[in-house]
C-alpha cells in the first residue's frame, strides 16, 4: 500500500483571496489551536514517501504491505471514484442489493446512520415534532395533482400494479417522498387554527428510479428522515424552513464536522413543488459538491392542490402553508468523501460506532495472560465513562492487521497496550487523523481518571482537527469570480466558482451545460458591497455558488 | 357514556380448575399484592351503575356525558369490533391510509412504538446482535427458491413491475419477509467457521397483500423488527430461536404487563419455510388468541436453497444454521386489546408515551396564575425524575373533558392541582385503572422527594396491576379439556381450551373447520404426569391450547 499524503494538504496554509476563511465558518467550534496546527503542520513537513509511515514500529509491529487485509484501497488521488467504493467494500459499510441499484447496508455502516438519527431524531423533538408513520404505496393519482411535482418525480417512480395475484385496479406509487399523502391526510385532520401548526417527521425508506447509481449517495431506495408541517401563516412555515436548515447546518459541523455552506436554490434547482428550497452543500474530496440536506417552504403548493384548508380565527377558510425537510443515508457518503483519506475511513468521534479500539500485543506465551487483564481493565475504564470502545483481542490476526483493519475502519483513536505498558502501568495512545510517531502519546497512565480525560481530550481535538482540515480544503476550493471566462476556468480546475448572479434561468442552463456546473446556492452569508451579476454586467444582489456535484 | 364494569371482571376471584394461575406465570413480578388486591376487590364491590363513576364530584368538575370529547366509545362488551376502533380514533393512534387496508400510525400510536423499540433494540444488542438493513425488493425469482415459502407468500405478494417509466424484465417482489434476500447475502459473506455466527436485525416495513386488514392487527404495510442469525451448529440455532423467543415474554410481561404464553406451534402453524416456530399468544379482551411474537429456528431450509455454505474446523463444507424472529406493530393492537376498557385506552406505565398528565383546575380569574404556575412547578420536579409528564393547560377545554381525553389516552397516572391544592402545598393522584375515589390519593405533598417517591411507586403499582388482572383474567379463560366435547363447549364459549394432543394434521384441521379453533400452541410450561390425546385417546406427551384467533 502507497500512503500518498492528501492531495490537497499543501493547501492548507496558502490564505485565501477575497474572503477570510472564517466567513464562510458561522460555526466557530472552539478549537485547541495551536495544538491542532502543531500537528498539521508537522503533518505538512514529512517528506512525501513511498512506503506508509509505521506507527508502530517502535516495537516492531509487522507493517508491511503484505500484511494489510485483503489488500489496500485504490490512492484517493489516484481515481477518487475507484477510492470511494474500495472503502466502502473494505470497511465494510455496505453491499450491492441484488436488484440494480440498490444497498445492503452493513452493520458498521447502519451504526453510522443510528448515530446519525440519534441526533437528528433528539433534535427535532426539541423544536417540536413527533414521528409517526405514513404508508409508502401512494395512489398513482396523487402523485399527478400538484403540477411541478408530477413533472420532477414521474420518470423516477417504481409502481406496484399485482397486488395478491391479482391486476389492481389502480397503480401504486411507491413512495419517492411523501408530501402528496401526507396533504392528503392533513386534510382530514385539520379543521382550525387551532389544529395548527402541525409539525411532524418519519423515517423511513423512500424509493426513486435512478439510473446512475452509487452507494450511499444515490441508489434506487434509501432510508431517510421527512419532515413535513403544516402552518396557519406564510411567515410561520419560513420561520420553521430556515430553522430545520439550521438544525442540519449544526448537526453537520459539530457532529460530522462537515463545513457545509448553507443557502437558497436557484429557481432550476428547486424542488418539485416547493416555492423556495434552503440546501446545505458539501465539499467532497473530489471537490465535487454534494447536496447534503434540504428544508423546503411549500407555500400553499400542496395546499391548494389537496385542498388542505382551516378556518381562521376570523373564520375565513385559508390554505395552510407547509414546509418539509430531509436528511438521508447520502450523508454517510458525504462524511466517507469528506474525511477518507488513502489509509481509508476516518470518522468524526462524535458518530464514530467505535471511538476508540484496544489492540493487546504480546510475543511471548508468559505476557499474553498480563497484557490480555490490563486490556480488559482499560476497556472497562473506559466503557465506565461512556466512551464507545472496543477490544480486538482475537489471536487470529496479528497486531498490524488490526492496526491497518481499524485504520481502515476509520476509528478515531486507538490504544495500544504491550508487556511494557503493562509494567509501567501506561498506554500509548495513537490518533486515526495524524500518523505516525505525531499521532502517538505515550506513556499515558492508566489511573483511570487521568487515562479518561486523555482519551476524551484526544477524541475532541480529532473532531475540531476534522472540521478544521475540512474547512481550510473547502476555502482553497472556492475561486471568487468576476467573470464568464473565470468561473470556466475555476471549474475546469474542479473547484468551486462564487461571484455575483442575476442572470436568467437560460444563462444558468448554459453554465451547466457548457461547464458541468450548477449553482449549488445562493448562500445565506453573503459579502457586503454592491455586486456585478459576472455574466451580464447587471446589478446583482446575490453571489452564487457553481460546481460539479453528485 | 355508559361505563360498564369489565365483563369479566367477576371472574378474577374463582380459583381455576386444575392448573393453579401460577404455574402459566413463570415471570413473577414483584406485585404489591395486598395493595392491589384491595383495589381490585374494592372495585369489584362497587355495584354496576348506569352512570360513570365521576372521580372528580368532590370537586364539582363536570363529567357529564356531554363534556366527553368527540363523544364515547362503543362499550366493550356490546362490540369488542367496534369498541377497539372507536379507541384507536378516539385515542388518536391510527387513521386509515388512502389505499385498501393501509394505516397511517399518528404520533401517540408511533410514541408507543417507540418505547417497543427503545426496550427491544437495546436488548437485541445486548445479546450480540447488530442492526443493518436490507433493500426491500426483491427478485421474484428468490421467493421461488424455497418450496413452502413461496406456497405461504406468493398469494399475498406486491409485484413491481413498472421501474422509471419502463416495464421491468424481472418482477420484483416488496418485501413480506427477508429470509430470501438476506440468504442471498450471506451466500457472499460467509466462507468458513471463522464467519460465524451472524446475528443481525432490522426495523422495516413489509407488505403483505391481506384481504380482511384491521389497524396495527392486520395491515397490508406494517412496522416490524426483524432478526437473521446463521451458525455452525443445529444446537446453536436451536439455542438462538429459544433465547429470542424469551427476550419477547420478558418484554411482554415486564414491560406491556401482557401474560403471553410462550410455545412452540404445531406443524401446520409453522412459518413458511421454518423447521419449528416459537411463539408467544396473548389473550385478548374479548378472549380471542393473538399471535404476538415469533421466533423460528429455520434449520438448514433456507441455507439449502441458497447455497449459504461455510468451512468447518475439518475443512467440510456444510450448510449454515438459522433463525428469524419478528415482532411487529401488531403488539400495539395487542397492548389495546389487553387492557383497554370503555373509557379508551389503558397503558402499561413502562411504555406509556406520557405517564403523568397534569390538570390544572381553577374557576375564579385570581386563581389562574397560582394554580398554573404550581403546576408548572410540579411538571419541573416529575421531569426532573424522568418521568415523562404533559401538563394540559388550554383554556379552550374544561377540566372535565381533559380528565375523558386523557382517560381515552389511557395515561396511567393523572395530577390534578386546584385552589385549594395550592393553598395546602399537595396535590391530588388519580390512577387510570381504578375508578372514583378508591384511585385516588389526596393531599400529596409537593416537596420533591415526596412527591417523586409517590408518583413512581403509583406507576409501578398501575404497572404491577395491569398485569395481575390480565393473568387473572387469561387463567379465568383457560379450560382444561379431556375431551372433543369439552373443548367445543369452551370455544363455543369463547374461551380457550386446553388438553393433551398427540392426533394428526388432518384432525387438527378438523377441530378448526368445526370450531373455528387452531392450535396457538404446546405451552412450554407443561403440567407433569402421563397424558392422554383428548381426540384420539393415544398416548400423548404435551398438551396444546386451542383457539379462536386474530
Amino acid at each position: 500500500m502507497v500512503a500518498l499524503c492528501h492531495p490537497s494538504l499543501h493547501l492548507f496554509f496558502y490564505p485565501s483571496s477575497n474572503f477570510r476563511s472564517s466567513f464562510y465558518s458561522p460555526y466557530k467550534t472552539p478549537i485547541s489551536l495551536p495544538k491542532l496546527c502543531a500537528s498539521l503542520i508537522a503533518r505538512e513537513e514529512v517528506p512525501e514517501a513511498e512506503e506508509p509511515p509505521l506507527p508502530s514500529s517502535l516495537r516492531g509491529v509487522d507493517r508491511k504491505p503484505s500484511s494489510i487485509p485483503e489488500g489496500a484501497v485504490t490512492p484517493l488521488s489516484v481515481d477518487f471514484n475507484a477510492w470511494y467504493l474500495d472503502v466502502i467494500a473494505k470497511a465494510e459499510l455496505a453491499d450491492y442489493g441484488p436488484v440494480r441499484g440498490t444497498m445492503v447496508i452493513r452493520p458498521y455502516g447502519y451504526a453510522i446512520w443510528e448515530a446519525i438519527q440519534e441526533y437528528l431524531n433528539a433534535k427535532f423533538k426539541e423544536t417540536g415534532h413527533s414521528n409517526m408513520y405514513f404508508p409508502q404505496f401512494i395512489p398513482y393519482s396523487f402523485i399527478e395533482k400538484e403540477a411541478s411535482h408530477v413533472e420532477g418525480f414521474s420518470p423516477e417512480l417504481a409502481v406496484v400494479t399485482i397486488g395478491g395475484g391479482k391486476e389492481l385496479e389502480e397503480k401504486l406509487v411507491v413512495r419517492p417522498t411523501s408530501e402528496t399523502i401526507v396533504n392528503h391526510m392533513f386534510t382530514q385532520w385539520i379543521q382550525s387554527y387551532r389544529d395548527l401548526p402541525i409539525m411532524i417527521n418519519q423515517w423511513a425508506n423512500v424509493t426513486r428510479w435512478e439510473m446512475r447509481t452509487k452507494p450511499f449517495i444515490r441508489t434506487l431506495e434509501f432510508l431517510w428522515q421527512e419532515g413535513h408541517t403544516a402552518h396557519a401563516t406564510a411567515e410561520e412555515a419560513e420561520k420553521e424552513a430556515l430553522q430545520m436548515i439550521d438544525v442540519y447546518k449544526k448537526f453537520a459541523y459539530e457532529q460530522a464536522a462537515i463545513p457545509v455552506i448553507a443557502g437558497r436554490k436557484s429557481k432550476a434547482e428547486t424542488f418539485a413543488g416547493a416555492s423556495c428550497t434552503y440546501t446545505i452543500e458539501a465539499m467532497m474530496g473530489d471537490r465535487k459538491a454534494l447536496q447534503a440536506g434540504t428544508s423546503h417552504n411549500l407555500g400553499q403548493n400542496f395546499s391548494r392542490a389537496f385542498e388542505t384548508q382551516f378556518t381562521d380565527e376570523n373564520g375565513e377558510r385559508q390554505h395552510v402553508w407547509q414546509t418539509s425537510w430531509a436528511i438521508s443515508t447520502r450523508f454517510v457518503g458525504g462524511i466517507i468523501m469528506t474525511h477518507g483519506d488513502d489509509t481509508g475511513l476516518m470518522l468524526p468521534p462524535r458518530l464514530a460506532p467505535i471511538q476508540v479500539v484496544i489492540v493487546p500485543i504480546w510475543k511471548k506465551g508468559n505476557e499474553r495472560i498480563g497484557v490480555l487483564s490490563t486490556a480488559a481493565s482499560v476497556e472497562q475504564i473506559l466503557k465506565s465513562a461512556e466512551i464507545k470502545v472496543k477490544i480486538d483481542n482475537s489471536e487470529q490476526r496479528t497486531p498490524g492487521w488490526k492496526f491497518n483493519f481499524w485504520e481502515m475502519k476509520g476509528v478515531p483513536v486507538r490504544i495500544e497496550i504491550g508487556p511494557r505498558d503493562v509494567a509501567n502501568g501506561s498506554v500509548v495512545v495513537s490518533r486515526r487523523d495524524v500518523p505516525g510517531k505525531l499521532g502517538k502519546d505515550l506513556g499515558i497512565s492508566m489511573e483511570p481518571s487521568v487515562l479518561i480525560a486523555h482519551v476524551k481530550s484526544t477524541l475532541e481535538d480529532v473532531q475540531a482537527s476534522l472540521l478544521q482540515r475540512a474547512t481550510l480544503f473547502r476555502d482553497r476550493n472556492i475561486v471568487d469570480v468576476s467573470s464568464y471566462e473565470e468561473l470556466k476556468e475555476a471549474i475546469s480546475e474542479g473547484k468551486w466558482a462564487r461571484g455575483p448572479w442575476s442572470a436568467s434561468d437560460v444563462e444558468e442552463q448554459k453554465v451547466k451545460e457548457e461547464t458541468g456546473a450548477t449553482i449549488r446556492c445562493f448562500p445565506f452569508d453573503q459579502p457586503e458591497g454592491s455586486k456585478v451579476c459576472f455574466m451580464t454586467g447587471n446589478p446583482a444582489e446575490e453571489v452564487a455558488i457553481f460546481a460539479r456535484s453528485y
